[in-house]
């Protein structure tokens, strides 16, 4: 297996994008890639996607983006891992390269959630849920991680404030991201009086959807070897663990994050204490607090000391949600793990201004599907 | 990038499965795999799937099979490409296995159609197409192709009898094979007198669908060599096209299909003539005769022409469609390609009967998405 490397990286804000179809979105940062690099080819296009099918009325994503991107007669394929489909299709794309079958690959994230009603997007959403067991008896995604932060708070004694520095976090650091959608910084007592979306989960516990598109150019490292500009990937690993939580011996770990995790470490041969960044599935505070455990940066049943302590801002400890996250940056869910290698990649270039984790050279993402079903995590290197 | 091989082989009946649920679908065929071998655990599963998401409101099919079939922990990925979904997972498993990153990967593909009414399928399998310039506008899978036969038929001068032998072989094949979900011999008069689906389609030109699951275990060639069961595969190799129709400069060639077929006779180090059977995409006898045409089978506008020869039946120069086919196996269409390939292998390890392509050592299977919009081809080799 021949190591490999992110040459470029492309983004559009996450919005909602009324003036671009599917295709114009997921091409933006492909074109932005070819602008920056001059390279007009590649010879695989891997598309993280979760509903545009329904959404969107389109599948068969893989043809219709490499075509737009006029990469016409490359390989074209869509990947779907609910909402870790986006690192899905990082990883399919850098296995792709190090097997030597092919030179180059683009892996591109999109969704476009804002022209479907809202009751439908939850509805889609839910996909990713059990459908015999979760989704057709009315639960949807935020009821299923309320039910786990309702029996987090109760198995470990903490109260609901407590989550509240992880928002305020990703707020403050939002604010500095031009892609990001929600930028205005938010106080704990905003938290405290923040409208209740499913008990005991409200709107700032939660990531907001939107429209948006990301992707990453993948090729063999010792083609980029020495530019500053292209990052190493030293892990990627993928996990899973049941769909439905009631299958689960233990709701409160999440044993896919664990696994993941761990082999990428291995992998990588270091240990969480090596990680001065962590672009973390914040999709819900709760699922944050439980990655966070699973991936050991601290204890279990103490995630949340990490927010009270400060040690998640960009100068602390373990920096969390540089850019926002999922929370203030948004989550178009299929291109959400992109975003995060994309903000991890603009973390190890230095190009993150008021955020920017000094001395930054290692840098740690985890894209979560479902309530931790499907977990990818990955581990880059400045080089 | 290190060789690989299919050790074992599973699948289902193709039917109206009303008494199983997509997962117990998907898992038979797994488990006749796993019964097989005795091997109970795989690093990664790959699911070819299409509509799920839309027809039985499942997504995230990676982590929900994975934990179905057992090897709960393991990387689970659902790859979609329309109707080559199947040969997209066959070919995602063994880059994983090619690539060293994983040892071992099932790769199952799933449909379940019968679930939806009729009309809400065409629509679903219309999403394959282009949205705004050819869902939306009310334009089917079969209408698209009905434009391409006529087409063809109007350019290079053939009745649609010509067509026939295509099916009739099919048929006559599939009698055969006890997971065919229409054994039955039809005759060339048959065939004239069948009901028009949409001029000049008839029944008898397109693949009726169905509900099925197939799945193949793919391994490291150098841990089965010498196993008489076990086949090695020579080449993989993927192309995509236009997914619109009016798109291509040339309707009537299958642009994709010829990339795909020439990357795989390269990659093989073979010619068309060295292929001893050809599990063809018959989903249409107008996509068949374009994709014998691309792969080299027949001259430009000749394709009808093997089927007048007799070319095409298990002992002729090129035997197609040996067990039935689409057209007579039917097409769960995210199964279908993993269907082809178990045939061949099936071929392959001379199971099948009267049936058996005598002395066959090279097989071959084309799998094809949309209107020729993504195409995977494979080659296989007896050991």
């Amino acid at each position: 297996m021949r190591e490999v490397a992110i040459l470029e990286i492309g983004q559009t804000p996450v919005s909602e994008h009324w003036d671009k179809s599917l295709l114009e979105l997921a091409g933006e940062p492909v074109l932005q890639i070819f602008q920056k690099t001059g390279i007009q080819s590649v010879d695989s296009v891997f598309v993280g996607n979760m509903m545009a099918g329904s959404a969107n009325h389109q599948l068969h994503l893989g043809s219709y983006i490499a075509d737009w991107i006029g990469v016409q007669g490359a390989e074209g394929i869509h990947v779907e891992a609910a909402c870790s489909s986006g690192a899905a299709a990082v990883r399919a794309s850098l296995i792709a390269v190090a097997s030597g079958d092919v030179d180059s690959a683009i892996a591109v994230g999109v969704e476009k959630m804002t022209d479907s009603p809202s009751p439908e997007i939850t509805g889609e959403l839910a996909t990713a849920a059990d459908a015999d067991f979760e989704r057709d008896m009315g639960v949807s995604f935020v009821s299923i991680n309320a039910l786990i932060m309702r029996r987090y708070m109760e198995e470990y004694g903490w109260a609901k404030e407590a989550f509240s520095g992880f928002s305020v976090n990703a707020h403050a650091n939002g604010v500095h991201n031009p892609n990001a959608r929600f930028r205005y910084s938010i106080t704990a007592e905003d938290y405290r009086k923040a409208s209740m979306v499913c008990d005991p989960i409200n709107v700032m516990d939660a990531a907001g959807m939107g429209d948006g598109a990301a992707a990453v150019l993948i090729v063999p490292l010792d083609r980029v070897k020495g530019m500053a500009r292209a990052v190493r990937i030293l892990a990627s690993s993928a996990a899973t663990d049941t769909i439905a939580l009631h299958m689960r011996k233990d709701p409160l770990w999440l044993s896919a994050a664990e696994k993941s995790a761990r082999k990428a470490y291995e992998h990588a041969k270091i240990s969480p204490s090596d990680v001065d960044l962590f672009e973390v599935h914040d999709a819900f505070t709760i699922i944050e607090t439980l990655s966070l455990e699973a991936c050991g940066f601290a204890e279990r049943g103490q995630g949340p000391r990490l927010a009270a302590e400060n040690a998640i801002v960009p100068t602390g400890r373990i920096p969390l949600a540089t850019m926002g996250g999922l929370k203030a940056r948004g989550h178009p869910v299929g291109a959400t793990g992109v975003y995060q290698i994309v903000e991890a990649v603009q973390q190890l270039r230095g190009e993150c201004g008021a955020v920017q984790v000094p001395d930054a050279r290692i840098a740690m993402t985890q894209n979560i599907g479902g309530s931790g079903s499907n977990v990818y995590t990955h581990i880059f290197q400045k080089q």
